[in-house]
């Protein structure tokens, strides 16, 4: 690891502190080095705040002058709620700006590297770029694709069944497991179930974490035909937010009902395939979620994966074999006729948690259909 | 690692390479250290041949006057097909002992050592014991069951799938791992697969190395109804042979021409969920099968499960997702009602194989039902 | 590595870029964290700027209140060149302190932390104490001794020899290990020569690093007969400042001719043993220097060590074999006669540069004769 | 690792137990591997006894018919007082022979393997070549040079010095490190030291070994002037031989005495710069003696230094620096006057016993001056 690459992880490492809550920005960390002193560090922690370059030229002060700045997104060169973090950087007196990877959106990417360049700054990009695109997977899909993050999680025994033929499935992991699931519950702004999941298990879908605290994020239904109970815990208790996602067809009467107890809506059309998701999606999008954990059962987890929607796994499988011909299965739908249609992922890796194992995996790049 | 870890490391590196070659003895390493040199090696190559200890006896000569003896199993105190070790030993002149583990056999688990302490010699038993318990799986196994050691082997997406529900599946996993499952079959003595198999894919189950060699095991048909065509791979290529597990009320005529190709049977009765397949691994085990691989589909994966007569799982995964409502699933058989009645497992390790995984589990002990 | 070490860790990470650069005071790094985001951060980088946890503050702004703050040094409660940091972290609303060491000045010692608690804070103090005493090691002596730290750096052959006869050294080490040395001459204030290394070598003992830069510590010079050259490169050259140690019946026309060059003195009376060092470090601390690099021959490495002044060795060891009646030798002086007159030191570290090894050690506590 | 590496490591692991063991022969492991089975190892452990082939193949039995011999060193193709092994290789129906490394003796070196070859079995040479010149450097030293392999030993102060002044010394290192030195006492088979270590300390140069048992190596004195006192220990003590090397004008008298208690005597001539070193080992040499502990002074030292016949460095440091002018020094002799002409090693490794350090150093190849 070179000096370049030791400020560099020091910046991301202050940068990702921040997951989940600096949405619809990307997360950012800026460190500014004079003479082998760190003068100035920054992070950005959500949006209307400073960007990460604003803190730490304010810590730097007249040490900026001749530094040199690392930091893990290109400054950005537009007007926004803030001038131009680019021109900041111009005006700073720094000498050499090295930055982790471009702007994501195409649409300005560069332009803030040339401006600097332009000004007579040596800018270096590229260093740990693998790692900063990885940190900011969410922001840089949103920035592409104009939707959520889409993760779909699940729990299975190592024979790939979701719960017995009667849907029991308490509990296929163990705490470790669990306890994971909340933390990633606290990490995104929407978890989506279908409405099945709501009348076989009641979950109130809120994060629970030891130490408590956590943040609730937004619970999304799918329920084309408004089968929801009115005193579904999703819907009486008010820890978070919940939008039923459904068919302008819906039953009025329902809706209302359910509107009076502060359900939102989202209503999109219903394809041969059920729910129009990439519709929701972007209609989720417009309000506010960047990230959406999928904790759905078997229609549903493949309704996004046919519709190409994943963006993200996280499996989790016990060390238990349930067998039976009518237990449930992470992905249920239409049947293919050949492995070759089989959708491709890559594995990212294995964690155990307890005595459970958790696979991280992503779709494979191009195929995600 | 101590001494005497380090001298039983290198008897158990001797004794493993024989693996799946000793039956129905177990694999045994030994080594005779005078002064700190190893005066003496063996390893125990195959039944009806000397013993490690014989071996190292032989090499060492007079080196064993008050030398030490590594041995990874307790020496044999019968008379069999060789006179019993613990002579050799006693009339060696050794001055110490050093054993990994007693005797599995319980009526004799421990003579051994006691024939050794009451000739005065210094005896060690349990060093790097859990090594070798794990070494002499099959054989401990045998040894007090009776019958082979089933492992459990199959190959499915990340979603828990075989194939697609018309049977596809190849290729699930890639040439890695494929090629790991042959080296398998070159370690075990026994394969079994369902006659479905045989009808659907038509395999002649024999072992393929990059280097060519490798050992046929003896391959095993589940086929009540005697429907195995004549023209079968399993039938018609020799390399290895064949048995049809079946009823004494199959077809004679099918029988006999099956026969007349080199076909053998064993007859086992038929119970509520099929085949009994207890009785036939008794067969089998009276027929030199130790280590017995079942290549099963989801029917007979599950009689093995229900029958808690699977010892050992390599579970390859593909990172694929296949989804379908029919798609094949590992163990099909009975529904349970509860998450409670699954079948336990212990994780033991994770492999990578190129782009797939490999899950090594063990039932848990006293669960395996 | 818990949740609490890990910001400490971090925080640690920001304070040791300004190694070096902060005296009188010590290195201070501060993370303020709430909901698990870092909230502020903040270094000491140089003594009248501000402490590190007003920086982690004004970046923190509201997010302080209920936060935890990490700081590597028990806060100050003093007033000095500012106001107590004790009190701002009472203001700012943070409801966790955790501390990685108390104040080594055991006059205020603990004072802060109780400061803290008595508003109500909750305090832990000792998390990752180890890693933040090594880091302050200079300021902690400074601090308790009033002198400043001396490390004794010499280069050697295999056989402990510093050079032939001759006094030709040209080079023992190879380019990376003496590369080190310029990387540690940068990191210091003072560097301390006899003046027969003057004679025989005429060093300029400037810091030279490879991307330029680099800060030039004090030169400092033992010369009890101002034996100095006037055409001298350490009187010369300016990138430095020069200071000779020597007594007050010095040749007055010699001093004046090298006061009007530029150079400073130090006067100190002559014992036994030579000129009195710990006065000279007296004096030396008076005039800002903190780190004192002993680059000694073998008379004045012996002071040094006969006077119990070394407070921490790196020792690089060249691949080479020299022998020789008369080659020069790390420490001459006095003879002791037995062993256990030798002075005790633990060894820390082996470091390799090159083809060279550096032994990083440290006098035994309590022996520090 | 692949498989011919996994089998010569194996090999490898038998040879090296006979260390120190075999002279006038190398070390060497040999394993025949059939089907994948080790049908057969052996070691040589002692001149006279069977090579390490002979055993393997006798284990071997009918099982070396197309299998692959794996054996640390070309096997012998002469008559000695054993049937060349390259003959017995040939008949045994081997069809593959893996060596670690040709016959280092230049006159024979790949005869061995060309005759396999010309027998048409495939041979493969230079698998884990390095282990193996490393593991018989001894060896291999022999046949090219024909005299002792040499090894300096001595442990120092952290300053390069043997001792005090007065030539004290006890205990310079701690009772690991001293341990080791009797460990490897236990290896070589003669340690020298000069008359002055016989007059100032006295020792018996004998090993002690906590376990004890331990082999003495022979006791070599280099002593001019027949100083050795008749009561010194290495003359009263008869655990292990002691021969004298003088020349032939020592005093008749004296010598007769001390022929008389049993000690040896080797002449050689005085040069200038002390006894005839070279015709002292190939004296010794020729007396069995391949592996010599040189424990030596500063003067011994330096003229086996200066005389290029150093072959391996044991250097002892411990955490003490004794300075002193008059303290003794690894290699004294004379003075050389530049850098240049010291004497180049490579550091090998730095091992930890106890408080001490343990640097192991080759002298640089073509530099053994
Ligand atoms: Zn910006
Ligand atoms: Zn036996
Ligand atoms: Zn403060
Ligand atoms: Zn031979």
């Amino acid at each position: 690891m070179n000096t370049d690459q030791y400020y560099m992880q020091l910046a991301l490492d202050l940068a990702k502190s921040a997951r989940g809550k600096t949405h619809p920005n990307p997360l950012v960390g800026a460190i500014i080095v004079k003479d082998g002193v760190i003068a100035g560090t920054g992070i950005h922690r959500k949006a209307g705040e400073p960007h990460a370059e604003v803190h730490a030229f304010r810590m730097a002060g007249d040490y900026a002058k001749g530094a040199t700045l690392y930091v893990t997104l290109e400054p950005c060169s537009h007007y926004g709620k803030t001038p131009p973090c680019a021109n900041l950087v111009k005006e700073s007196g720094v000498s050499r700006v090295v930055v982790a990877m471009q702007d994501p959106n195409p649409e300005v990417a560069g332009r803030g590297i040339e401006l600097l360049r332009n000004a007579g700054i040596e800018v270096e990009v590229g260093v740990l770029e693998q790692e900063a695109k990885r940190l900011n997977e969410v922001f840089i899909h949103n920035m592409l694709k104009n939707r959520p993050f889409v993760i779909s999680k699940f729990a299975m025994t190592l024979d790939g069944k979701l719960a017995t033929h009667t849907g029991h499935s308490k509990w296929i992991t163990g705490e470790q497991a669990r306890h994971a699931v909340h933390q990633l519950r606290n990490e995104v702004d929407g978890i989506l179930v279908g409405v099945g999941t709501v009348l076989a298990d009641n979950p109130s879908l809120t994060t629970r974490l030891p130490e408590g605290g956590g943040r609730n994020p937004v619970r999304v239904i799918l329920d084309s035909e408004l089968r929801t109970p009115l005193d579904a815990a999703v819907v009486h208790t008010h820890e978070a937010k919940t939008i039923i996602v459904t068919t302008d067809t819906a039953d009025r009467t329902k809706l209302e009902a359910l509107q009076a107890k502060g359900v939102e809506f989202i209503f999109v059309a219903k394809t041969e395939s059920g729910l129009d998701l990439e519709a929701m999606l972007a209609e989720l999008y417009k309000k506010g979620i960047t990230e959406l954990l999928v904790e759905g059962g078997g229609e549903v987890n493949a309704s996004f994966l046919r519709a190409g929607l994943i963006d993200k796994y996280f499996i989790y499988i016990a060390p238990k074999l349930l067998g039976g011909r009518n237990s449930l299965t992470p992905f249920t739908g239409l049947d293919v006729d050949s492995m070759d249609e089989a959708w491709n992922v890559t594995f990212d890796k294995v964690d155990t948690f307890g005595e459970d194992l958790r696979i991280t995996a992503y779709p494979n790049q191009g195929e995600n259909r």
